[in-house]
Formats: structure tokens, C-alpha cells, sequence
């Protein structure tokens, strides 16, 4: 999760909202990225679909099976269906988002019956260190 | 919605789950694309997040303001909630998707309050063709 948080700030940085994420299989970094939509004009570009798709690549595997996603807020309903699709194994998450999330809040995915495959999930991992960089990102463009 | 059909055929020929998708923008085809999931090794290859991303590619922007989207299915909850980030205007699609639809099935993703843009949605457009393209591909892939 520190590196999720590294990347999160990264994104930041690059005035990205900052969400970071990291997808891990058997104890090694497969894929690490942060949110970058606006830099890719790709709506789609959240953290977590971009360690999917870079994790799926380097296994040459549309399946992540064994494969542990961190990231520092919940999943959005995209996400959270993408994370199913991969057949992620264990999701492990910091903040929760209740304006936007898909696993705790809103769609609640992975209760779905359309949800055909339920990654382990926990979440509150560095949850202040996660809403802290997110606050202050929002904070700073409203100045 | 003929083109989208044409792209269902084609992804069937390539051994992908045959949904096709086309999105349009002032009467021109800006993206149009087959699932390419296998193919391309990647569970978010979906035809409707092809021409998403092709879509925001051509217009440079990370937002599909004044675009519609045909498709021959119900879009998954992954790609209605991309279909809602990328502010598509109207959505038209063809058979319903009962085990894995997000718009009129499972997560309704356009009722929820975590969604923040929802498109107009008409469906049943083709539908029987739709449909007769998805059950002889899994009809094949059984015997």
C-alpha cells in the first residue's frame, strides 16, 4: 500500500485525482500505476484498470488468477466489474468513496447477481494517509 | 446499428463473445469495434470501451459530450459506468443481458446515486439479430 500512496501522490502531481494502485502476484510488483485520465484523454484510465491491463500483458493472460490488487480508495462500479472480470483474488483498499464507489457504496458490485466472479475484499489499509492526499488535491484546485 | 451487427459477426469469426459497437457523433462514425478480449489479452477490451477510448483518441478529449453509442447488447456494469464517465449522449442497444447486463439488469448502474451522468437509453434496436448472433456462437462453441 505505501507504493499505492506513492503513486496516488504522483498522480497528484500531475494533476491527476490521486488514486493509486498496485497489483501484486506471489509477494512481486506486477503492475503499479496512478489515475491518469486527463494526461491519456482516456476516461477509462482509472489506477486500477491500467495495473490490470499492463499485469494482463506481462502474463499474456487475460485472467489474473492468484493476483492481489492494493489500492488507496475504494474501486469505482468500472473498476470494481474489471476487477471481476481479471478474477483478481484478494482486493485490498484505503479511503472509502462514498460519492463514487461501487463496492461499499452505489452498485455494491461484487453482491450483484450479474457478478460472476467475488475477489477477498478489505479495505481501510492507510485509509487517512489516502483521504488526505485526495482532501488536499480537491482543496487546492478550489483555491 | 447495421455496422454495430457487422462488428458482433466479425468478433464471432475471431472467437470473441460477438458484441459490436459503434459510436457516432453529428451522422459520422467516429469508432467502431468488436469485442477484443482474447485477442488482445486484456477482460476490458469490450467493443463498447474500444470505441470509448478510439472515440476520446479522435477528439483529443477525455469526454464524448454529443456522442451516441450503439450497441448490439446491454452494456456490462464495467462499460455502462464508462458509458456515463465519458458523458455519451444517448445509448442505443439491442438484446438485453440478463446474466451480465448494468443497465436494465444487476447493478442499474445508471439508477444509482454514485452515478453522475446517465445517458438516454432506448433499447431493443435489432434485437432478434442481436441475439441469434450470441446464441449461435454459444451454440457452436458447445457442440
Amino acid at each position: 500500500m505505501e507504493l499505492a500512496l506513492a503513486e496516488a501522490r504522483a498522480a497528484a502531481k500531475r494533476g491527476e485525482v490521486p488514486v493509486g494502485a498496485v497489483l501484486v502476484r506471489d509477494g512481486k510488483v506486477l503492475a503499479q500505476a496512478g489515475n491518469r485520465t486527463r494526461e491519456l484523454n482516456d476516461p477509462t484510465a482509472h489506477a486500477e484498470i491500467l495495473v490490470i491491463r499492463a499485469g494482463c500483458a506481462s502474463l499474456d493472460d487475460e485472467r489474473l488468477t492468484g493476483c492481489d490488487l492494493y489500492v488507496t480508495l475504494e474501486p469505482c462500479t468500472m473498476c470494481a466489474a474489471a476487477i471481476s472480470f481479471a478474477r483478481i483474488r484478494r482486493l485490498y483498499y484505503g479511503a472509502q468513496d462514498i460519492k463514487g464507489g461501487g463496492v461499499e457504496n452505489g452498485a455494491r458490485f461484487f453482491a450483484q447477481p450479474t457478478c460472476h466472479h467475488t475477489p477477498e475484499v478489505y479495505s481501510g489499509f492507510r485509509e487517512q494517509e489516502a483521504e488526505v492526499i485526495l482532501k488536499e488535491f480537491f482543496r487546492a484546485r478550489r483555491i
